[in-house]
């Protein structure tokens, strides 16, 4: 059995506890933490990081590799792989509220965004001053290229992801500004995702993923997939 | 040349200019305009109602008899046939902006509810007093069933369709309740279609759609289908 799931303090716990319980049952468990979000730590404790969006990659490459392959430690492999090439970094106007009392999960001034908000709607890791949409978009690639880093020559699949009530109309000009940027280093875009994937209720912000792709992982990227919230092929 | 559009004011009077600049270049044109909100107009003025969410069936379904039907007369009928099989109905909590100057498009006290808003952010047709999904649904389908009339043994699409800043999981609430009604009246459901399909910006809402199948619609509706925001099999 494979556990894939962002990297936060609550679910690594309840995911290692199930673990031991599977495994006092004689149930072989792999456990990949995603922690793609660059905003929330430094390149040296990438362990400390949180999973956001970067976490659909990973799951349709494992999802291709489940698919495939016979033991569960070449799975492992690919899923931990993909973890490994994805890196992203996610801003918001607004926060999402929590269900149940309809209460936003942070404030935030008119004239300020959030960097680096949790997949559940925790507050972000900093504050500045609202952006224009294109110097937002060349600040947050300034963070995510360098990071792994994403070189010319590199192919990757590019996610821009609604956090919750961003228009398709502005991830497209989040999309073209990225599309430019990737374009001028010499990176090929194998694949483009443009939408609501990983969202925290009404949230208004938006993140950008990329996943370095090699032809390993390109194989299991583009097998067909479906589902409610994803389709591909 | 076949205009499909929703049946509003302007729209019907560019298209209209358009079709008369395009006759004159010995262009035929036929035009088929969708007016599928049941809340806009009584049953008697069908032609005065707005078209909403259920553009996205007739659109889908006349691009299906686009791509096999050989005269324009011929994928004319059939999109004609789609718009007369569907009928939608829309309410929302809040407003979309206006992107220009991020302005709603109209205020709502907190406990009401807007029915039968326009698909480009028009205020509705009334107001109400905020009530649960459930209560809500049942009010929704009261409305739309009897309309066409929708009855036991049909087979229908269904779109459930986020209005802006609706959450999949509210979605789901709202598709839940539908699929309990449609089985209580013995409406066999072909297709469920749910997410983010006719926005107004950030609008809060969502809207139901039906369309009635036939065994010729069926054909043209299950026809893949690959856009940016549409992909069907």
């Amino acid at each position: 059995m494979l556990y894939l799931y962002g990297n936060y303090a609550g679910d690594n716990m309840n995911f290692d506890i199930a673990a031991e319980m599977a495994a006092d049952e004689g149930i072989e468990v792999k456990t990949v933490r995603v922690w793609d979000d660059v905003a929330s730590a430094p390149p040296g404790r990438i362990q400390d990081r949180r999973g956001i969006a970067g976490d659909l990659f990973v799951i349709k490459v494992a999802g291709g590799a489940a698919a495939t392959l016979d033991t569960l430690g070449e799975v492992y492999r690919v899923a931990s792989k993909a973890r490994d090439h994805v890196r992203s970094m996610g801003v918001a106007v607004a926060a999402g509220s929590i269900p149940e009392t309809g209460e936003p999960t942070f404030e935030l001034p008119e004239d300020e965004i959030e960097i680096g908000m949790g997949l559940h709607g925790e507050p972000g890791v900093s504050r500045e001053k609202l952006l224009p949409a294109d110097p937002l978009v060349e600040k947050m690639m300034g963070k995510i290229l360098p990071d792994l880093p994403f070189a010319g020559g590199d192919e990757v699949a590019l996610l821009v992801n609604d956090l919750g009530s961003t228009t398709m109309m502005e991830l497209l000009i989040v999309n073209r500004r990225v599309r430019q940027i990737l374009r001028d280093k010499g990176i090929r875009v194998h694949d483009t995702v443009i939408g609501s994937y990983c969202t925290c209720q009404e949230m208004a912000g938006f993140s950008i993923t990329l996943l370095k792709l090699d032809d390993e992982l390109k194989k299991y990227y583009d097998l067909p997939a479906r589902s409610l919230g994803f389709v591909k092929g």
